[in-house]
């Protein structure tokens, strides 16, 4: 079953701008062909398991070393659920379905 | 100048659903009228500055126990940043030029 | 009931050593008296409610930027629980009790 | 060179008490002789490099799958620091340092 799996890695003393160097990370994703969603904190992608997550997320955090980064602070969030089969489209539309049955 | 706001919010006790749940914290940004942004691992908004980002987070958290839960878990990241002013489209924008200019 | 926070907080432009200008985030909680504990990764504290918790974390942030720090990305984790109360040695102890009685 | 490592693990569907079922991840730790800190909010170790960390994260992470576990919610944060070594007691030092020469 899919895990949910989000991303965040800011490179330190790079200066106060970091997206030129963060795409080093993204364009590993695209490489290794993973499905991902680019938002204004983080980038979020689905993996087969928790295994592939880590995998994938080291392949990111270490292309910002070969730029020549000198300290990276990665930051992953992984959603692992067993009972069902939830991903990433899934996760967003049972959150809907919530705020149109909600009362608050 | 705006701040963005990450918001992660996770009820314990409630079973391993919580989306239903979950919509009480979102409809409480509604009320608020903030600019938000659902994604598959967390809610993104803007606020005009880092005191009103946590007053926000503070209201959507309460939302939850209203509702009866016991015992909740809320990770907030905000990104402050007063040299230039970057919205939530500012800094996809500002990811998808370094995208297309790395050559990784 | 208190809450127990989990505070990290990364400047950016900086260069990649921060402990000098981080020192001025916790001198905050100093002068708050605010009961601290700091790790390798993060700063821990104890507030009375989430409401008291964000403003801790406002002065710390905002300690930044009095001494010329550009972006400040500040991540919180607030555990709120009202069931019964948990302050930060409660937390651990009740971790440790776990550990004694689990035969993983 | 040393990594540090945050980890938090949230089971989900367990109820509003999880140190219980939280030992059974901090067991695998002393299986893999980690050095580790327990905190009233997360875990710290120290690993060799960001593979090993994300090895030992996902054992930590599937123990709680084998105790039962419906949906775990972790939480990494890897601090991978090149132009220098700092391990976890060299981390807290370089902060007091700063401390100790603030004058805020």
């Amino acid at each position: 079953m899919p895990v949910v799996v989000e991303l965040n890695i800011i490179p330190l003393g790079e200066g106060a701008s970091v997206g030129k160097v963060l795409a080093y990370a993204i364009k590993e994703l695209e490489k290794l062909n993973v499905k991902y969603q680019v938002t204004p904190m983080c980038t979020i992608f689905e993996a087969e398991n928790v295994g592939e997550a880590f995998r994938i997320v080291e392949a990111a955090h270490e292309a910002l070393f070969r730029v020549g980064v000198k300290r990276v602070v990665t930051t992953v969030r992984v959603d692992d659920r067993r009972d069902v089969s939830r991903g990433m489209n899934e996760k967003v539309k049972s959150l809907k379905v919530g705020l149109e049955h909600s009362t608050g």
